[in-house]
């Protein structure tokens, strides 16, 4: 079990915890990377004018000061710094600074830590990593990423270790298509009180759609309607189609969303979901919004979500379309190691310490432990000639699988401290089983 | 060259760029985890009055504060939130709150963004990342992990592609054992005269050891012979000897700082070097102290520092000693970037573009690439069935390597777009030159 951080809202990993975040990461980086998404990071701060340039209040930012300043009455305006609560304002400024030097549609992964200075609970910390990945293109870009995206995105997460997950996936063109179609013309006035579904239940959202927006029962009971329809394959289109309403911007949204599922019902068969209940609340998508939850894990939230941006950024009269998702790490591995779904096989990188049979023979130990790092078997020497007895004790607290012992003649001896077993061995030569070469993550089973 | 950042003293990289960053940190983590250092990241922030706590006031700290609740007049206390701005500090907190949970002597290293509120200029940021290695006692640290600590320091600075550099290595026993024996008491004021040296040179720092610490000509005559000698083996022994102090302190400095050297000599010749004249200023270090600089870049200040802690932290009545190192990795990457020292070979991950013979032909062209990547070959699909010699401008202009073609017949060809050379290949066999698989990192020839 996780310790308590020492900060509320602030998680900090011992070790071995660690490990399996590592692992998370440097999955993440690979299965980014073999698609071709180019590693870039931006710095923690942007200005506060940038940060609220969309008028975004729903997030709580922490502004700087610099300490030996604050006395002299310094004012929160614009141009104050102020550290970055996602990785998606912070793209778009980069995107339109280094237009010039980018080939677009440019594909970047980004993996950093943002900050929000909210109220911390289970699933929300106040630092946190997450890993984005984007395509934004110059001027137009194919809808075909979207479901490219949704593909990386199932693969990038099927290779954690974590249970299994829904990519539920909707399509807000589909959506206010469908709104406007039945006469709901505040159509983000309805996205707004769907998004509550989850909280407040139909019967209460049907009334916020009456009281606020003046919808009929009938208006209120078709978005509802549209709302239930959960599929995953491209029924969802003849479930919609069954509502009886018509509209240009409805089909153009089916058509999408259809792409987007019936390329993953072929490609990634269970992962992915037509789910026309996913608003994505205050979030300034266009077209394709996703959102992600781990089977039996729902009350996490979404660990994974995104969508298309008509113009993720501008310049002048350049506007620069995106489509992307954005893995919330730490909620991830926080789960992960809280419930230990998976933990580290050891907590140091360490597969051999090198044990001193006096203290002039450091030397020749650190010969030995030269000899197996330079074929990638990590070793460290004992720093004190103590009985072999404590040096195998010390390799023990430490979590280190095997002593070597090297006798007054020259001879090499390794030990594996678990088993007892104990061998000749050429330090040119010897290597550990693969499973110890390297701290493994093994998946726990699921509890019955 | 490297572009200037829009934020002065907040750096960032274009794609290429940042593939030279990731090749340097993944080589330090490599080296590292080789040596048996486990990694741990802390939080960003600390509070003010773990970041004072050792009256450091010579770092501009960043303090936050919640946007939100600015106006209502939140007052700096030593609760409140700050960035770090170092590892060290984090780092001994982070060892007292765990101390239960970690088995001592503890290895780690750890690689994360610190902030300072500093002037930027040439090789000073304001947000820049340090890479540390520090290993941590529980009651007593042997001094072989002194020795150890700049060996290891010495083979993952070698694997990076920087330009040949100088471990500098003194030891404050030894300087101040020479100081009493000399009749000067007090050992810090001499030393922060000592560490101005470079700046204000021999004369004006004699100056200042005879007005302010009240020296005689021959004791500032001896406190600068000490600090002017500089040998590459022990014979700094026999030169210290050879001013005739005597100093139960200044042996052990002697013994102490001749064991690293010693060791050095025999694993890593050439790279470190007893430098008598190191100070380090203000830190808080009580045995070895270590610098280092790239040679024939000295202008650029110290690139990895450290030194050894008698008490890095404490916890009640037991005290945990420390030896570390810090690498200055932004200024190291700011300097190979912009000076181009090496650069990567492309500035994209992938190797292979699928191209697209018609539109209907994006699942097959898919099959292609998730065949390709499954054996590690990165590979990504064009978005849009153009015309070939659009789709192999578009891998030109990103950088890919390669572009492959599927015929109607189900005949695979790939070109290799630099040499026009064109093939046959299959999916499940094809790999591209070793070269070729991920960005290279080359190193420049050094200008003439």
């Amino acid at each position: 079990m996780a310790r308590n951080a020492s900060l509320s809202g602030f998680p900090e990993w011992l070790p071995q915890e660690r490990l399996v975040e590592l692992h998370v990461l440097d999955s993440l980086r690979r299965t980014f990377e073999l698609h071709g998404f180019s590693s870039i990071e931006t710095r923690a701060v942007e200005t506060v004018g940038q940060l609220l340039r969309k008028g975004e209040i729903d997030k709580e930012v922490y502004a700087l000061s610099r300490l030996q300043e604050e006395e002299s009455g310094a004012k929160a305006d614009a141009a104050q710094l102020a550290l970055h609560f996602d990785l998606t304002v912070p793209f778009a400024r980069y995107v339109v600074e280094n237009a010039g030097y980018l080939a677009f549609p440019f594909r970047r992964y980004q993996i950093q830590k943002v900050w929000r200075g909210e109220r911390p609970q289970d699933g929300r910390a106040r630092e946190f990593t997450q890993a984005d990945i984007d395509v934004v293109a110059d001027g137009e870009l194919p809808f075909r990423y979207d479901v490219e995206l949704a593909l990386v995105i199932v693969e990038a997460l099927s290779a954690l270790p974590i249970p299994p997950f829904k990519l539920r996936v909707n399509n807000r063109r589909l959506a206010e298509g469908f709104y406007r179609g039945i006469g709901l013309e505040d159509t983000a006035g309805v996205l707004r009180s769907i998004d509550k579904l989850d909280k407040i239940g139909a019967p209460a959202v049907a009334d916020l759609l009456k009281a606020e927006l003046g919808a009929t029962d009938s208006q209120a009971g078709a978005a509802l309607a549209l709302a239930s329809i959960r599929t995953e394959d491209t029924s969802f289109v003849a479930q919609v189609r069954a509502l009886g309403v018509s509209n240009d911007l409805l089909e153009q949204g089916l058509s999408e969303l259809g792409q987007v599922v019936a390329a993953a019902a072929v490609r990634a068969p269970g992962s992915v979901v037509a789910d026309l209940s996913i608003a994505r609340g205050l979030d300034y998508y266009t077209g394709t919004v996703y959102e992600t939850v781990l089977v039996g894990h729902e009350n996490l939230g979404s660990i994974c979500s995104g969508g298309r941006y008509e113009s993720l950024a501008a310049k002048g009269n350049r506007s620069f379309p995106g489509v992307g998702l954005s893995i919330g790490v730490t909620r991830l591995v926080s789960r992960i190691i809280g419930q230990q779904l998976a933990v580290a096989s050891r907590s140091v990188p360490t597969v051999v310490l090198v044990a001193l049979a006096n203290d002039d023979s450091w030397p020749e130990a650190q010969d030995v432990a030269a000899a197996l790092r330079s074929r990638g078997i990590a070793a460290e020497v004992a720093a004190k000639a103590e009985k072999f007895g404590k040096q195998i004790k010390y390799a023990d607290r430490r979590g280190i699988p095997f002593v070597w012992f090297t006798a007054e003649d020259g001879g090499h001896q390794v030990k594996d401290i678990r088993s007892g077993g104990q061998t000749t061995a050429d330090p040119a030569s010897w290597a550990p089983p693969a499973e110890d070469l390297q701290p493994m993550i093994v998946v726990a089973p699921p509890a019955l």
